[in-house]
């Protein structure tokens, strides 16, 4: 691909600039007013370019889950989302291609996919999560969701014994799914990438951290993870470690400049200062933490540590959206009532750079993405600044954080390649989308989840909640 | 009109039911299956049917500012507003456009304008957004923002004495504007109503308050105001009346079943008592309060204790959209963060309870909106279940409320009349509306707000902040 961006405003130190962009094969090679063009023509103006931001936290088969399940704290939640997973591949394809097509029209070039996988068909999930990507054009970070222990694991013990299934998979198997994967589908080069992704302290033992370490270290892959979510995992962290899960995750090595980890929201200063010294990165998925009523994540505290931070939608089933802009909002604004004083507010220039170039960091690609640099990779979006959202004239940035924009990607570019363009997706039929997504549901209310009764009744008492004279429904 | 909508989904107590409704003139006729066609025709398949909504506070001129003013608290904010308030009634036509717009376009078909006046263009301002509510056809309550205090005693005293402008208008002159106004715009049966609306104990005289509740008795009209909505306002109440706001406004005699109050959020438990027993209605507005870092309202306590609560969006520029189905969304899943027991949290359906019937309450028109009742104005908006943003098929308002609908508005009819068709304004070109607005603005970044910086020295001593060393944006 060789084009040139023609007269796009850009966010420059004083303000904007009018500019012009060449964009040869799948880097930006000149910034600069005025350009004699070469390529294809695209005409920028009226229009805002910015580097395209990270999605740093989803988890892509929930869609299938989204809006149905009600306002519970997670461990009631994931009961429920367990018990209604989607168990065929082909689902797994039409989730990936949604949560792809919400991500780009939101501002999203990548995506980070902490890929739920179907029991028996892990292969098969993640080979058509890849399809998905592959066709649409986005780069794509899939993360397959591994854990070896019982879900039920998951919620503090109290004190008391409980009795725990076997998880339906083995540690040694599980890491030999990764490296088959590693080796099926892992090419940073044409934009997929495999992550190594145990899901967290809570449901992972130390073997499988450790292999995970060792298959990221040999094979250079990035590492992922969910981190103190809630309350519970906080208390249950200190019942399995004797310590703070970050404690004991920098103890066993797993935290590193290639390390990012999800939510963040129950550390204390001490993990704080792990975080910032291991040179970790938290993924903040703000609406998910209103949604189960984690908590708020203190975003204000890790960015004065110097700790980077990334933005994520988390999976449709605790959001319940892929709307990209809308994390960045809720993600800025939400910590303003954290901390009196405004000078730490973060400001719309900050929140897109959390967004773009902190995304890039907690992947280890902030020389290759995240701004609008010279010898970056042409990982672009093209703002429409006549949507109506985006109207009056005013600071574009601050409206497209601050306001509600819809309708606002004219273009995308991944890797230099054009994969929206007017505002609609290139490579994927969104209609056939829509009847696909349409054809396998059905409108409904309330399921019964067999599980979630017997969970209930242990999270409230650990939790020191009254006794439940009426279902969570 | 009459018309006859067929097969729409709408909710029922036990989920879903597929129905047909008569709309005959203004009001919703019948609400049955299987019922023979009347006049036009409108296909409810794949939709949902539900009550409009009411955007129960907002300053519609504040469109202008949109985006452009930096994070900081209320009151450096709107000294920042103030500085560059529209000084044009063909202005605030076209922010009272966009902002009906946009209500519109996210499921609200009422708005209450806390409308900004242009100083000795009072009267032309009512004029401009009554024509422009009138054109789009949206139900409009509006409120023409009152005070007879200048904006420097918005910040409390500490103690210390200042001098301040004397305000620039006198108490009698704002009174008799209001009458006035009354007498030239209030026609309910036309769909625009004028409401008493100081903007709030922090610039209002008693006497303001007074002359407004005699105005309310004799023309029947509902009363507004802001309440609340920063720690600072709770200071100063207490500076100025030696008790709290509430108490105060009990006491004059303000609060009422026609009173609703945008923000509340420092109220105490005495306070939402008197709420409570005056049947005051609470106007939550979650964006702004996160926005300008106002805190966080005790929603689910005004619910336990059986305060009406109303949702709105607030001005555009403290927001920084109208996206009704945003502050939706924002205003329910916030307080799952300020209870552990999610018993208490609220759900979809009590959103939109809240959203609907709850600001039909605070207008003193429970008995005429907010609910698919028969009988009831045909208020009513048709949401379309095939927008990507609302598939897969789960529970349609589980995925409207906790989702990001985008495009979702199908159809819209205020008073029976179709106002929004197939997604598009029936009676305001939206394109000539954003070239309007295009027009008359342009891209900045930074302005000087000429006002902030005395502000700010003494809003940071007065609060107990750090001392300014460098500007706050």
């Amino acid at each position: 691909m060789t084009f040139t961006i023609q007269n796009a405003l850009i966010p420059v130190d004083q303000g904007y600039s009018t500019t012009d962009v060449y964009i040869v094969d799948d880097r930006i090679q000149t910034i600069a007013p005025d350009l004699d063009p070469i390529g294809t023509l695209i005409d920028g103006r009226n229009k805002l370019l910015l580097p395209g931001f990270v999605n740093a936290h989803t988890h892509s088969s929930e869609m299938w889950q989204r809006g149905i399940i009600p306002p519970t704290p997670l461990e009631l939640w994931l009961t429920e989302l367990y018990d209604f997973s989607p168990l065929d591949p082909e689902q797994a394809y039409l989730s990936a291609l949604g949560t792809a097509v919400e991500t780009l029209l939101t501002g999203g070039t990548s995506v980070v996919d902490h890929l739920v996988l179907i029991p028996g068909r892990e292969l098969e999930t993640i080979a058509a999560a890849v399809r998905a990507y592959r066709q649409v054009g986005i780069r794509a970070f899939v993360a397959p969701l591994i854990q070896d222990e019982a879900l039920s694991r998951g919620i503090p013990t109290g004190g008391s014994e409980s009795e725990h299934e076997t998880y339906l998979r083995s540690t040694e198997a599980t890491l030999a799914l990764i490296q088959e994967a590693v080796t099926q589908f892992h090419r940073p080069d044409e934009g997929v990438n495999i992550l190594v992704a145990p899901t967290g302290t809570q449901l992972c033992s130390d073997a499988l951290f450790e292999g995970c370490i060792e298959l990221s270290d040999r094979y250079n892959l990035c590492r992922h993870a969910h981190l103190l979510e809630t309350r519970a995992q906080q208390i249950l962290a200190q019942e399995k470690y004797g310590c703070s899960a970050v404690e004991h995750l920098k103890q066993i090595g797993y935290l590193s400049s290639r390390t990012s980890l999800a939510h963040c929201v129950w550390l204390d200063d001490a993990d704080i200062e792990i975080m910032a010294a291991t040179q970790s990165t938290v993924v903040h998925n703000p609406l998910s933490n209103l949604r189960l009523g984690s908590g708020i994540a203190p975003i204000l505290k890790y960015r004065q540590a110097g700790v980077n931070v990334a933005i994520g939608c988390d999976g449709s089933a605790s959001n319940d959206s892929q709307d990209l802009l809308e994390a960045i909002k809720v993600g800025s604004i939400l910590h303003n009532v954290t901390d009196l004083d405004y000078h730490h507010w973060i400001t719309p220039r900050e929140a897109i750079a959390m967004a773009a170039l902190g995304g890039a960091k907690g992947l280890n690609l902030a020389d290759d993405m995240g701004s609008l640099t010279v010898g970056k990779k042409a990982d672009l979006v093209l703002y429409d600044l006549m949507s109506l959202s985006l109207l009056p004239r005013t600071d574009p940035i601050g409206l497209l954080v601050l306001g509600r924009p819809v309708n606002a990607v004219a273009h995308a570019w991944v890797n230099g390649n054009l994969i929206v363009k007017d505002g609609e997706m290139c490579n994927v039929n969104v209609n056939e989308l829509k009847q696909n997504l349409f054809d396998r549901s059905e409108w409904s209310t309330k399921r019964q989840a067999p599980s979630v009764a017997q969970t209930e009744a242990k999270y409230r008492s650990v939790m020191g909640l009254p006794g439940i004279t009426q279902g969570y429904s």
